[in-house]
């Protein structure tokens, strides 16, 4: 409570060293600027787009749940199975929905936290320590760790997390998922059931994987392709539920997705008050350097999600406020650990996928084919090189992305967010439903075949938004197939840099995978925090900051930034000495996880790509960004690219204006 | 050897009634056109590109042969074998490359005559009747009507076969793959090895068909893609051979390919000559219904095959040849029959396959942006039609083919076909050497359902590439996301005649595909062959002729039709009312059974596609073209187009000048 005025606390914050923490400020902040828009929460939500996005955020968030309970069932013995999950859900849900600065974010249990705890699992019990109230003390060591760095305004780091370290967690997390599928496959023997897993694991995989593509592509009418996109996956879960029934398929047996009593723990001799008291002494202190992995674990992965639900495709009013919620999310991992849950956070992909389907959109005729030539030539001359040649005909596709919409004669524009609170809670409470004895019934008939290709499925699609995937892909493709104009392709030092920076980002990703692969699995988190100061201060002694520039970028927005104090390294002025243009920064918007590379990615159509760097002014408290480097904002104008996967229209005119200056047209 | 010139020849006969056959005329035309080249067929083929098109081709033509082989040999009880099939290709291959006027078209056991097959199998051995002397006169008989038809020269109704009864036939052939991959599967029980060789042939398809799409796609360096997409599949084959020895599938017995003893007849009871006088009278007369329809088939199936292998999009330099063809046909009928073999004729889709690994490429630089959009105002003005709006922005890409070429920098040119009888011949070798005891061994290796996954992949190919998918594809886009130049966008009465048509298709389509499920399967070719006087007379009366001319097109160009007399309704006067371009005809390069509405979807950059009708003097001898009733041609121009699938440059001025009329730049 440091000032009556959050903009004059931030302006103040900057005067004052670092080392001052100004305790309690952060959070007092973000209530300061959230509470005016409370109200607004719920009464906006009277809007039709609340309907679908609670309906798809159901599906969209039980069927990974489920498929984790499978995950953590096997692997902790029955401590966790589909009620601790769901009830877990539930918490985060109604916690965060009715109570959290972020409404948006949707929070439940994720890939890594099922790591950890069957990783807890395995290193716990052969001690014959009551493992749930170990689990228990580390989240209550946790709550009090998240409580400290919710006081101690330390979500102000996130200006340090750029694209880097998310690609390399989502790169990461994809391929825990994909592990997981096979190793649910694997566990099923070698007889009949086996091989008929595998052929129906691949077959939800691949209608699930289409079902996306259709929904994506320019087949259909926009409602066929919206509603195939929302509920391909859930349908796909049912169909294959019951396809495993006919014919001669019927006469075998297969491992369906096992179920507890309604609204009681799977554990059926114990109560959900976890006996925490029954522990030694000593277990309750080891459970400490657990809770710091688990804190570092959600501070990373919590607000990371929180950060890509409010991205920079999302033209969103309200503001964001992470210091509080990562208070919330002690709270929420205390009371999930004395009721014997596993500890929910934020979800991605399913946070930016409900911020997308609360977007609402109008349609928009497209421009003519000479502004679109316009915007074409400023992508070329963003770059700030000469270009090759004289002709700005477009930007490389980047394999088919969008493939479909190459020329849009029409196209959605994205005018708002229904930013509110019930969709949220909405969803929480049909989750809860899901607990009661006849849909227990339902979710028990699900072939764990049918999870697996549902692992196969999120994985993959992890990896297809992958900012790492993007620059692959850019190196193994066809040099002479790329457009000249392309970001990549334009670095001063060719493509070594490109090289160099994957390979890190591979190694990065390598050894957090084969640290999951052991009994240490339990300390990934300090391998992706370790992350954050090698791109701060590693990578750019070995980078040009216009290489860095073009290669990472911020993850959100100052916007939603403006909580944690900007972004880091905003260039004063711009490396890639770009024009006089001062329009608001905006990150890639190619995927869950992509960089800032991966901005151009999803514009098939030259017209569609704004390319502009501007210059700032910095708002980072600890005067790094002086010395020029950083991540070069790369605006992205997505008129033809379709709203079903990036959102999508930016804040036009919020933080400047956004002509162009010495962007001459070359054709 | 009714003139000593052709051309005067072909003048000549336009103006003698059609009623008056010359006999032998079109044979005797054929041999002197092509005869001056035979020394240069061989000397020709002192040329790299000879080397790789034998290796594609013998893989190409031996594995669908392998696959068939299973197929015949499960239905027709071991009177068809693996050696049966390698043979007849064998023979197939050793006369046509040595003998034929088209030595380019590959000759081997197709899906259909399979089907025939199997057919008179099911009808005749119930009647005790010895099968393979049955099917022996079914050959002799065979022989004698295709040496009718050569020598009353009735290969000049090609003419009426246009892109209409291909596309069903292909669409027709597209599905009987798929049958037949899924019988082969269901054949083989409901226990592990079933659901192992479902899981192992949808991997199948799977592995080669992503082989397929990288060749097609940007990814990776040129050489790269090109072997990926001529040797996907047989290393998919192979990998697959291997997988099932691997982890816990090593324990599954899969149904491998039966084989028999190197060189020997497969029913190891027979020598290689069939006993044919070892039947009654009664069935040496009941043959001639069968080979009155195996005629039809043949006549048809052979004659197209030639004509897409000889299709517009490359640039071949030496004349055609139908009537002696089909001439040689009823020879190896014939001889195949006496053999015992099943009756080899023209291989879609390895003929064109064939031609297309042939072509001789250089890199060329694209042209300016200006000129690209001179083309794609010229492709909206061809259409004859106002456009919708004053932007010439482009041709829609039709899902997504050639994803990865959109903008090219550079683009490979086709500048001619190595046109020589040394590939055809050497492949043919190749196989014969296949017949060899170890190399049987290896082939017996071969579990069934990697012959199925190989169904499945040419099922799923030869439906990409057929007419009638392009069109439904268009109908079930989304409107809004179609070029406003698209010819099937700007038909006056809407998009009624493109369901109607499309109907038509189907139906056509459905009732040959019904009457192969049944006894009656063998009467198919009629069904086919009443597809013709369905185009040529019923269409006209509900369809306009600028539709037919949109939604229908000629097979092959003037170039190689000049054998048979011409093109089918050239029109004397443009219906589209083109400017007076007189550049030779150019029909679809979409795919292999592409309609002339396929012209216009491979190329996603608008400029490269060169849409112009034109008038040109009207071969036909009889006459039926002056309704003005006919396809128009479209030609295409594909600059930027993947050369990995479409070949492919035209022959520019061939037969006219190639400037465009009345053809203004509307942006």
């Amino acid at each position: 409570m440091a000032s009556s005025e959050p903009n004059a606390a931030l302006a103040r914050g900057r005067r004052e060293a670092w080392w001052k923490i100004r305790l309690f400020r952060g959070m007092a902040n973000d209530v300061r600027r959230r509470a005016p828009f409370y109200l607004s929460d719920w009464v906006d939500a009277w809007d039709y787009r609340v309907v679908p996005a609670t309906i798809y955020m159901y599906f969209a968030n039980i069927l990974p749940a489920l498929a984790f309970s499978l995950d953590m069932f096997t692997k902790t013995h029955m401590q966790y199975g589909v009620n601790e999950v769901l009830l877990a859900s539930v918490l985060g849900a109604v916690v965060f929905s009715v109570l959290a600065c972020q409404p948006l974010v949707i929070v439940g249990v994720t890939g890594p936290i099922t790591v950890f705890n069957y990783t807890v699992y395995d290193i716990i019990s052969p001690r014959g320590t009551n493992y749930l109230a170990f689990m228990c003390w580390i989240s209550l060591w946790s709550l009090v760790f998240h409580w400290l760095l919710a006081v101690t305004n330390a979500c102000n780091g996130l200006r340090y997390v750029t694209r880097f370290p998310c690609d390399i967690f989502g790169f990461y997390v994809a391929f825990i998922y994909l592990q997981k599928g096979i190793q649910v496959l694997s566990r099923l023997g070698d007889a009949e059931p086996f091989y008929l897993s595998i052929f129906i694991g691949l077959s939800v995989f691949v209608v699930a994987y289409i079902c996306g593509e259709i929904g994506r592509g320019s087949l259909f009418k926009h409602p066929v392709r919206v509603f195939l996109k929302d509920y391909g996956t859930p349908l796909t879960v049912i169909f294959f539920t019951g396809f495993v029934h006919i014919g001669r398929m019927r006469n075998v047996s297969l491992e369906v997705l096992p179920t507890g009593i309604a609204f009681e723990p799977t554990d059926g001799t114990r109560s959900w008050l976890v006996r925490f008291w029954d522990i030694s002494v000593g277990d309750v202190f080891l459970a400490i350097p657990f809770a710091v992995l688990l804190t570092i674990l959600f501070y990373f992965d919590h607000n990371v999600s929180s950060l890509i639900a409010q991205g920079t495709e999302f033209p969103l009013r309200k503001p964001a406020g992470f210091h509080w919620d990562i208070f919330l999310l002690g709270l929420t991992t205390g009371v999930a650990g004395i009721l014997g849950l596993p500890f929910p956070n934020g979800l991605i992909p399913q946070a930016p996928f409900h911020t997308e389907s609360l977007c609402a959109t109008e349609l928009v005729k497209d421009s003519s084919d000479d502004g679109d030539d316009d915007d074409a030539a400023a992508a070329a001359a963003a770059t700030g090189l000469p270009s090759a040649g004289g002709s700005g005909s477009g930007v490389d596709d980047e394999g088919g992305e969008f493939k479909g919409h190459p020329r849009n004669t029409v196209h959605a524009r994205v005018t708002h967010v229904v930013e509110q609170r019930v969709s949220n809670l909405a969803q929480g409470l049909l989750t809860l439903g899901t607990m009661s004895g006849p849909l227990l019934v339902v979710i028990h008939l699900i072939p764990q075949a049918v999870l697996a290709g549902l692992f196969f499925v999120m994985g993959i699609q992890a990896l297809e938004g992958n900012g790492i995937t993007a620059k692959i892909l850019f190196l193994v493709r066809d040099v002479s197939l790329t457009s000249r104009s392309h970001p990549l392709k334009n670095l001063p030092r060719g493509q070594w840099p490109i090289w160099g920076f994957v390979a890190v980002e591979l190694v990065g990703f390598g050894a957090t995978f084969a640290i999951t692969q052991t009994v240490a699995a339990v300390g990934f988190p300090v391998f992706i925090l370790l992350l954050i100061p090698v791109r701060a201060w590693l990578l750019p002694r070995f980078f040009l900051s216009q290489e860095l520039a073009v290669l990472d970028g911020p993850t959100a927005s100052p916007f939603t930034m403006e909580s944690v104090g900007g972004n880091y390294g905003e260039p004063k002025e711009d490396p890639l000495g770009g024009g006089p243009d001062a329009s608001q920064g905006r990150p890639g918007a190619g995927g869950l996880f992509g960089s800032g590379m991966a901005t151009v990615v999803p514009c098939e159509n030259p017209s569609a790509i704004n390319l502009r760097s501007r210059s700032r002014e910095d708002l980072a408290e600890l005067g790094e960004s002086s010395d020029g480097r950083g991540p070069v904002v790369i605006e992205m104008q997505p008129t033809a690219v379709s709203p079903a996967r990036t959102g999508i229209h930016n804040r036009r005119g919020q933080a400047g204006s956004s002509g162009g200056g010495g962007m001459g047209r070359t054709h």
